[in-house]
């Protein structure tokens, strides 16, 4: 493919060169014509340049926008405009873009839609956004138990406009699914032939308000191309199609990446923020953190006479919490990571626990062997390497179970359990760690604390 | 959809009752099936249940096992059931069934095959696994560019065996890609039409060595069921497959999180590997890490007069160095995530730094100006607070630039820049840290060092 010229672009339009400007939209995807879309930051030239693209494009094209693009490119134009837009969207996007829109003109343009229109998006925007009922499209091609293939043919070929939404065809029966049948079944079966022998009866479906995340899951778990969505009295409502799903899936990796590094999340790309907003996402954990970690500090204080006998023992310390920290956030993230693709489930608690305190065994003597070593050798100092010995393995033990712990348990209140990632648990193994290390030390260097 | 119940199942396997077990798999999905023979552990019962399946769906429910597990499977088999689960396999799960099994019982496999399948197999196994040609499918629909919309239907149907590959339809001309047609284009057309007046022509595709992951980013960015692979020369030899590319960038999220909190990766659920083979996975990072960690230490020891003149010191240092690696592994986090979708790229290392920077400016006068606060009202000790505050300013603004260089560096040096995550970038930020403290300390106190 070769790329789009954004300043050849910028100066057909500048020429006011309609035609050229068209002969350069054919064929190009409607992502990529978004893409550049975007990066043209006068909004009066982002509006005209959009008004040069071809009536059937413009939607799609608009679908593809980033939320805060469409509703400035959506502020600049008339009423009528807008309504030629919405009409050309698909109802789950003319949904979304209604979420960005003020009040009145919202109010303005589902008056001025089709009666079936504003049925079908008023219906999305009932759903929460993070719900299979709001990513679904409330179009799909739906066949009667009794059609045949002729039949069920002529159906796809009516409805079938957007193509993600026509490879599967569900069989309903009073709006309730009976099953459902490929369009590649169809096309490869006898004409005359009933659809229900065709049809699978026993299909995967989610609730309207069940988790996007959940409804991606299953979707990608069997490999579908898209999944039936059905109300609270078991009439299918719609379908979320596997681009979506795709899209869902990536966004709450990403969520999830940035919230376990103590950040906000934030759907934009890294450029798009302002420094000022980079600053305010990251700002709340920090400050929790680090006043937290006075605790630690606290339990410190109250060894000063131990570290003014041997001030050497402090030389160990980042060693020994970066260890501990490293440790937990080790089996924080691969429990996070088994709660979220349901390898774990909240009562496989003492599965897990049972399994971490193994492998912490394991590590734990790794480590002491491997730092008393260093230790004899650097400082010539037997009582010194048993102390750390001892100390890092205890912290070893108690990081991997605060590390395991913590996620099943957030999981269990409801929490996201992604909170209870490397910094936080950082934190809280830190203070643990300093107190086992003062203690060890008071007792086998026979200190007075 | 009804569960399928394991002891039920083993029971009437049990009772040697075939026909029973036949009505049980009927109209299951392959998944399900799959994910139960998985957790049956006998071998024997495993392959005596797997041998009750209708020969139709076994193909498809042994394409859904693990490696592990096939290759179990695989190895109970006589030859000739081997065979023909081989020839029941699709091109890409066949080839990778052949990667777990030991190198004579490929070779008579493939000997027996028939010579067009020998060759689309053979032709996978060349490809790396991290690459498009390794998770392609040579089976699609290709059409002439004479054609008709009847003879594409005619042909879709001829070759419409697996429905991901029939939806999208690619026009060749002595092998090369002339354009795609999807089969919802087709159906909604006149018969007598002529394919290329309905084809796109300006349609992605990626090499055969192009990763695996960029195929699978494409495949999502485009919204398509399918991504076209073409050769060194041109000739289009496969498609990558929406439900693949799903599973390719759930693994590679997987991956990349796994390796971010240092852990060697496994594909493995997490109750899969053992104790042993988990504290192996955990152990080589924390060695690493630790060992760093002496330099810290030695930092520490040069300023023992300091810390025996104010032992106080000592209880600011794990605040001090939890915010350093929180605002460092915050940094690193957001940009892994931009370098991995791409909005950042490595020419962008100066935008970055001065992004960095200008957050860093914020956050630190913030969590400075909070920390001095909390010292004065804790301690009643202007010069400490001052100390603390200063040292913490310049941590923070060193963290953030360390968390946000080293992983563009990273991947200009081809490395991955997942490997500069939190555990990395907190054991380099700590010698900072604790350097820039004492140095402060030691003027702003006078303690001599």
């Amino acid at each position: 493919m070769t790329m789009l010229n954004k300043d050849q672009i910028l100066q057909l339009l500048e020429a006011r060169d309609g035609r050229a400007l068209r002969d350069l939209w054919r064929g190009r995807s409607a992502v990529d014509i978004a893409a550049l879309l975007d990066t043209v930051e006068d909004p009066r030239r982002q509006a005209a340049l959009f008004r040069t693209l071809p009536k059937k494009a413009a939607a799609d094209v608009f679908a593809y926008l980033p939320g805060p693009t469409q509703a400035r490119l959506a502020a600049s134009f008339a009423e009528g405009e807008l309504q030629e837009l919405f009409d050309g969207l698909q109802p789950d996007d003319a949904a979304d873009l209604l979420e960005e829109l003020p009040a009145d003109l919202v109010d303005r343009i589902l008056r001025a839609a089709s009666p079936q229109r504003r049925m079908a998006v008023n219906a999305l925007l009932r759903y929460p956004a993070d719900s299979a009922g709001g990513i679904m499209t409330p179009e799909f091609v739906s066949l009667h138990p009794g059609d045949t293939v002729r039949q069920a043919l002529d159906t796809i070929r009516r409805t079938g406009i957007h193509r993600e939404t026509v490879y599967t065809c569900y069989v309903l029966e009073r709006r309730q699914l009976l099953g459902c049948v490929s369009a590649v079944d169809l096309l490869t079966a006898e004409e005359s032939a009933a659809v229900t022998d065709l049809m699978t009866a026993d299909t995967v479906s989610v609730g309207t308000l069940t988790d996007r995340e959940e409804a991606a899951r299953l979707l990608a778990k069997y490999d579908l191309l898209a999944l039936p969505v059905l109300d609270g009295e078991g009439r299918m409502v719609g379908i979320v199609t596997v681009d979506d799903a795709m899209d869902v899936l990536a966004e709450e990796a990403a969520e999830d990446l940035t919230i376990m590094a103590a950040v906000t999340p934030d759907e934009r790309p890294y450029f798009a923020a302002s420094a000022w907003e980079h600053a305010r996402r990251r700002l709340l954990w920090l400050l929790i953190l680090m006043l937290s970690a006075a605790v630690t500090g606290a339990i410190i204080t109250r060894y000063e006479d131990a570290i003014s006998a041997v001030p050497l023992l402090v030389a160990f310390l980042p060693m020994l919490m970066d260890t501990g920290g490293n440790c937990g956030s080790q089996s924080a993230t691969l429990v996070i990571r088994g709660l979220a693709l349901e390898e774990i489930r909240p009562r496989d608690l003492f599965r897990v626990v049972r399994k971490e305190l193994a492998v912490s065994l394991i590590v734990s003597a790794v480590l002491a062997a491997a730092n008393g070593l260093r230790i004899l050798l650097q400082y010539r100092d037997g009582a010194i390497a048993l102390v750390i010995s001892l100390s890092l393995a205890a912290t070893v033990v108690l990081a991997k179970l605060v590390g395991c712990v913590l996620p099943i348990a957030a999981k269990r209140l409801r929490m996201d359990p992604a909170i209870m990632a490397s910094p936080l648990i950082t934190t809280i193994v830190d203070a643990g760690a300093v107190l086992i290390y003062f203690r060890t030390a008071a007792a086998l260097l026979r200190l007075t604390v």
